[in-house]
């Protein structure tokens, strides 16, 4: 016996979310015919309106709901330092650690030349004129570091190295709680040569 | 920094889905900020006419997308076999074993005192009108191993004993590919008890 052809479409639907498989979404499915009809309506109109009411800064890339980004309106608050991020996520996880105190500059994309992402994706001359125009000081690359985010970083240092500006690059070493024994090679020997003065 | 508003109220939405926290429900939003109108005004009306697409049969309980209910439709081809199911999701994985030939009856809850789940939410009487007017031989409670599922079989067993038919519950023993160790004792206590000529 098959699902229904709605239920079919529903599942299909569910399983588009990340990391959702067939189990998830069967799951999900069922629990969403239970579902009072306004509910449904309710959280399909959230959806449906999720690409009119949030929106990229045009200038920075951050993500807005309002007419006017919080970041580009209150730039004259801010330290003149330029943290450059792929998505616009990453931006909230560097706010809510209250290190970092100057604008950013959301990438949307790291190099990748196996799925077809190119520096022309990178938009240089955008972060080229907003570092002029900001009189950035210091640009910090807060990129993966994975091999894309390696490659991102490197090129943005060298596009930019005519620029006088400083550049750094987040940290690498021990996450916070690890132990020696469960960090992969990779990390404690950049954790190593990386040791500072204690 | 706080989300935009629009992005908490997606998150929000996300959140009512079962198992689905936080850090799951902000993960399904921004990969969501990235689909295009469409695609989220698809799953929007997918979502949205879930109820009025998607119905139980009025008279055993199970989903149907047409009008007509399979297995009502089909009640003489099958043999007279009443199976109790507590959800409707229940009937699509028994019919899946192809071990079950007769009809369903989705009670729709167990018995729990303490959600204020009480008999009358069962309706009995349907069971037992249906039960007589199907000239059903066996019925065949699939309910849950759980406390609830126990008390429902338990009193779904007197109300019906009057009606002189066969009474069966699904067997307790060890799941399939289970190793001993890792078998509960009440599991491993019911299959020993049950075990059966070999």
């Amino acid at each position: 016996m098959k699902y229904p052809l709605h239920l079919l479409k529903l599942i299909d639907v569910l399983k588009k979310l990340p990391g959702v498989g067939t189990k998830s979404a069967e799951r999900f499915a069922f629990e969403m015919i239970g579902w009072s009809e306004d509910k449904l309506a309710e959280i399909a109109e959230v959806i449906k309106t999720t690409s009119s009411k949030l929106k990229h800064c045009t200038d920075c890339g951050c993500l807005v709901d309002a007419e006017q980004c919080s970041f580009c309106n209150t730039i004259h608050e801010r330290i003149p330092s330029l943290c450059v991020v792929s998505m616009a996520r990453d931006v909230f996880a560097i706010e809510a650690t209250h290190e970092f105190k100057g604008i950013y500059h959301v990438l949307g994309a790291l190099l990748s030349p196996i799925d077809g992402i190119g520096p022309e994706r990178l938009n240089i001359n955008k972060i080229k004129h907003r570092i002029t125009a900001h009189q950035i000081e210091e640009l910090v690359i807060a990129l993966d570091s994975t091999l894309e985010g390696d490659a991102t970083a490197l090129y943005l240092k060298q596009e930019l190295s005519a620029l006088n500006i400083n550049v750094s690059r987040l940290a690498f070493g021990l996450p916070m709680g690890s132990s020696l024994d469960y960090v992969d090679g990779g990390t404690l020997a950049r954790a190593l040569s990386a040791r500072a003065r204690f």
